[in-house]
């Protein structure tokens, strides 16, 4: 479906939809504040972290969202708002205020997050004194907000595609998607921060189906890390300034763009060289596909055998087999690598290691696994285990 | 319990056992090749790794134990014999009977174990010449025996203690474990590849009882890297050659070993410079605070926040938070970093930076949870994750 889906270069937002970005001084350098906001009222949906000690924005969002009405989006990159107790979801709504009222808008239509370090004060006066005159500043790139929402990650990322099959002419509705990943990515019910911008015209409670749809296959089976974030949000904003269109077809380029975005996160795991997308078929039903394609994509194993390039393809079969609750008939388990069988009848195939070792070199590693059991598939998406993991992550509080 | 049990130092066998290791030429240096024996037949339990693909000794393992009845166990280190298919069982089972004609005794009588590399077939001509004359140089030393079945492990793991809370006299019961651990440890039902041997006489259904209570709380809640090996095993032989003891006294003492059996595996975790411990309570059940124990001790985060010695504590609420299926109240979660209170009621406590750092560059470093909702608790072992455990597995198989 990607093949077919009429991405932009560069991305741009819909119709309507603007942003702008600030450093207001919780980082040193590059930016730590995006606004996100439509010319006019949107219908909306979202989806929020599963993780028990979810952040102030996550309590205050759920709130907002319950109305199915959204006009604008503000978020920090930094300090994170979550452990934070009550004064953090006071901290959370005074942020909303202050870019309402720059916009000009309701209290109510301004979903607000946070992404950085646990624990600690969002610092709101900063805020506060960088969203004054942000209303003035609002451009079409989204890849100026998605600066903005950075925390370890190496680049901005944003994308945008046509909706529908054909090229899309000027009047085609648009999906723009706005993330960030890096680390602290194993997202369960949403990802990390990513927002989606639309003009088409669909009401809250489809847009609601359609997004949990779309997020189900793509970010609900990226692992970066296999920690479930406290701050995971994904949003869902249609302004319906290009008219309605087909829920199915609107489906199929949400479907497009949550995937491409998937795989920009994966690719940008904190310091991953690869991105490894595994592919399980065979499986007795989905549920069993989706428990051993995260198992892959999450075992340690798995992720250095990656970076090392080094095909121990034992540790394949491993990580298959800890999948104590699956379905699993060993000797019927098949597996390839970049499509050469690393696996055959649950043994090691004999192969040339070099052939193998070359394909685990790849940008994108392709690990495929079929149980034979049955006709459950699934896929999922992560990165290797590097060094730039552990430096990343050994000294990021101090840093 | 730890503190009243009367650990020997060096180590020392039961009476009655010995063991013997030798280079068989799997590796270029060091010992590959161990060989444990009692001089008379033992009442035997074992438990084995849950993974859906076990390696075929684990296989023949299986079928051995049920007679309850076990004499010796044969070890290799370098190839695991997994993923090898009705070759490797019959691999097996030669190295089995190789040593039991060494010995002269009946082949059911001989565990075999072998761990390393996935997939790789067993030189078991290698083994049997090198099994050839390791009778005649069966010696008291444990920790010769455990050189011969390490892998990345920096050291050999044995330890010796006498059963009863006296000081052991002469006469007391001795209960010697013999372990490797290293990578590929998450062990489920038993762990990597523990050998406990005693002189204490006790029928094969109470070893089998006390066994797997032992492991429980020992073992089962130890993990490097969450990744689940294919060659678990963990067997208790007893000769009694020392006499009947009371069962509850035997378990005491067993479970002492196992818990520093423990600690030494998850020191010695594959590139680990500390040891992590995460005690849990105020968990709903017992089966809450074990999920949460070893959310914590697994997550990449933690485990990186110790190597760095970063007090990034907000990690902690994440890691508790991302069991979406315990009963989690964050704001009654209270936590401590080797005693000092760094989360108090869900939110990051005011406290010294400095202090805190301080106590994360402890060779052990306890992190204590309060859930504070129930009665339940768990503790469980881990290590950091570095830079060593990434060289170390970047290129495992063709070093």
């Amino acid at each position: 479906m990607d093949r077919h889906a009429s991405f932009h270069d560069p991305p741009r937002f819909p119709r309507g939809f603007a942003c702008a970005a600030t450093l207001c001084g919780l980082k040193s350098e590059g930016k730590d504040l995006a606004l996100f906001a439509s010319r006019v009222e949107c219908a909306a949906a979202a989806v929020f972290t599963r993780n028990k000690v979810p952040g102030a924005p996550v309590l205050v969002g759920r709130e907002l969202i319950a109305a199915g009405r959204l006009q604008a989006v503000v978020v920090n990159s930094k300090v994170s708002n979550v452990g934070t107790g009550s004064q953090g979801v006071e901290d959370a709504r005074r942020v909303g205020r202050a870019a309402a009222r720059e916009l000009g808008i309701d209290d109510a239509l301004v979903l607000m997050s946070s992404t950085g370090v646990i624990g600690v004060r969002l610092p709101v006066d900063k805020i506060e004194a960088g969203l004054r005159g942000l209303a003035a500043r609002l451009q079409d790139d989204p890849r100026v907000g998605a600066e903005g929402i950075m925390t370890t990650d190496t680049y901005p990322k944003a994308l945008s595609l046509s909706v529908g099959s054909a090229p899309g002419g000027p009047d085609a509705p648009v999906i723009t998607l706005v993330g960030k990943g890096s680390g602290m990515i194993a997202p369960n019910l949403a990802t990390m921060l990513v927002y989606a911008f639309t003009d088409a015209a669909l009401d809250a409670a489809t847009l609601d189906r359609l997004l949990r749809h779309a997020v189900d296959g793509t970010l609900n089976m990226l692992s970066v890390d296999s920690d479930t974030s406290t701050s995971d949000t994904c949003a869902l904003l249609a302004n319906g300034l290009a008219g309605p269109v087909h829920p199915d077809v609107f489906a199929d380029a949400l479907h497009a763009g949550f995937l491409r975005m998937t795989e920009m996160l994966a690719r940008d795991g904190e310091g991953a060289t690869r991105m490894l997308r595994v592919t399980v078929s065979g499986a007795a039903g989905e549920a069993d596909a989706r428990t051993v394609a995260r198992s892959l994509v999450e075992s340690p194993l798995v992720k250095t055998m990656v970076f090392g390039g080094d095909p121990n393809v034992g540790r394949i079969l491993m990580a298959v087999g800890k999948c104590v609750d699956c379905h699993i008939d060993a000797g019927r388990i098949v597996a390839r690598i970049g499509g050469a069988l690393v696996v055959e009848r649950g043994e090691r195939s004999p192969f040339l290691d070099d052939a193998v070792r070359a394909l685990l070199q790849e940008d994108e590693v392709d690990l495929e696994v079929d149980l034979g059991v049955g006709p459950g598939t699934a896929r999922a998406w992560g990165c290797d285990l590097t060094h730039g993991y552990i430096d990343e992550n050994a000294a990021y509080y101090s840093s």
